[in-house]
């Protein structure tokens, strides 16, 4: 096959796997570049509507997957208002406060499909989603920190919306159940793809799931080529204090088998770059700086700028120099 | 426009009046006769998952378009999931068990919009609804009944889902506010239709309130033609005790002015016809029976047997005598 646009790579089957807004971003840069698409969500968010539904419905957290369906959804008009749609936040004085319209969705269907993958799938399909959406495991997941704080004792935090916030310095997370129900698909589609993109995202809560569970952390192994996309900012509670580089050692460390082929950062966010290209070649990647943050003063990529950094790391000829 | 199908008859511009199970048994027949059809919905319902979000939101009681929407989906497999979706009831042990996932997307789709006709054109133009669905009103009403018990005081009933169960005969209805705000869209459409058809349906709640109002009671005198369609049993609270021709007489007291062309009962109901035919004729209108009550036991429409006996009610040539 070849690509129309010039832009297109290939091979180009690539998964995303992340969660929440980092996930997002990756998936709106990536659907510039291929047709081939699927998001690998986290499914441990137990805060807001998610948690809600999770504990009323004995269901998924769905608000990461609803993410990802929306940063999928087609460019048309069409498109557009399923976006808008799915993510509707209704804000009233009752109980649906809050709810995300498209989290009630992707209940219903799963109710109504009687199987996680069936009614992502369906779903997708009836909105005209491009690419697929996928969860990391068939069933919830509860994440659970060790939390250092100056001046008090270690303790416990349990549960990803406090884990994200909490105050101190996340030192251990561990996933419950340690051996969750796969699904299938997923490792499949991690399996066959020419690309994996870790990251951005939450670092603790939404990007090291993916490599605490066996089975997805050697489908990971297993697929052609890795990027890690660096986040764009510490993140209070999960990651003060931390260097980009320091954000690479934690992957490292819990899977120290991770090989990835190169490692996308901001320039502009890495204050130490011989530090970040020691631990990337360490583990024999490359390091890609590239300018992907958005100008609009947040910390969030811009699509287009993401787009392009995703292509040089996917078709650059491999060197073991920084490529800034 | 010549129809492929000769089951079709022109000219097409059908709208259908009512609200619930009736008005969907009436489209679920109409579909089949015309591809230019839109449903007049009722909107004081009360009670179970639309009386929830009413009072929630201050919106629409949503449930009787959202049937509307759920019968009018297309036959094909994406149609066929919609409907399922759209009627999927929530059944949990916290605060979403009993609402429909279509109410939930209405609800959405107006706040989206900000507007009722937007939101519910946008929703079924999204999901391939084949026809129109449009609320008799722009605003939410309330319906309150006089009703009569033997050997109690007589007393006022406030309310759709009361006055639908009320133990005793209704004596009166009125809509509140007495005129509400109108919907332009309803009124252009019932203006233009070629045929309008009122009922079947819960006879003072979903049928009635078509003729209590105004301006829509004077847009059908303005439309070609009208059918009553009957119920298939008396219904209980509501119409205890009704003949076939009480529930004419009910509609001819309100709105003095109705000018039937065809009343389409099924024989199987009607134990005087003699006084069904003297109702009919006193209004100008010719009384067509037709086998239409499906075989499973219950007192519902057959879809097919419905569409047969409204092809020949808007095809006949038009006697003044009863056509068995």
């Amino acid at each position: 096959m070849r690509a129309l646009d010039p832009l297109r790579i290939e091979p180009s089957r690539i998964v995303a796997l992340g969660g929440g807004h980092g996930l997002a971003a990756s998936l709106l840069a990536l659907r510039h570049l291929t047709p081939d698409l699927t998001a690998v969500v986290t499914v441990a968010d137990d805060g807001g509507s998610s948690g809600r539904l999770r504990h009323e419905m004995g269901i998924l957290p769905p608000g990461d997957l609803r993410m990802a369906l929306a940063a999928l959804c087609d460019d048309t008009p069409q498109g557009r208002a399923w976006h808008d749609l799915l993510q509707h936040r209704f804000a009233t004085d009752g109980p649906l406060d809050g709810h995300a319209l498209g989290n009630l969705m992707l209940a219903g269907a799963w109710a109504e499909r009687g199987d996680v993958v069936e009614g992502l799938t369906r779903l997708a399909l009836l909105m005209g989603v491009r690419g697929r959406v996928l969860p990391m495991a068939e069933e919830p997941l509860v994440i659970e920190a060790d939390v250092h704080r100056e001046g008090y004792p270690d303790r416990v935090v349990r549960g990803q919306s406090r884990v994200a916030v909490t105050t101190g310095r996340v030192a251990q997370v561990r996933l419950l159940p340690e051996e969750p129900r796969m699904c299938g698909a997923t490792l499949e589609a991690i399996r066959a793809a020419d690309w994996v993109v870790l990251g951005p995202g939450s670092w603790y809560t939404s990007v090291l799931p993916h490599l605490q569970v066996a089975p997805l952390r050697e489908a990971i192994h297993t697929a052609s080529h890795l990027a890690l996309t660096l986040n764009l900012q510490q993140q209070e509670g999960e990651t003060d204090g931390f260097t980009a580089a320091d954000h690479v050692r934690v992957l490292a460390e819990v899977d120290p088998d991770l090989r990835p082929d190169v490692v996308l950062a901001d320039p502009a966010w890495v204050d130490d770059v011989s530090d970040l290209e020691d631990v990337t070649r360490s583990l024999g990647a490359r390091l890609l700086l590239r300018q992907v943050r958005a100008d609009d003063g947040t910390a969030r990529h811009d699509p287009l700028r993401l787009a392009a950094a995703y292509r040089d790391a996917f078709t650059a000829t491999w060197g073991d120099v920084t490529d800034r």
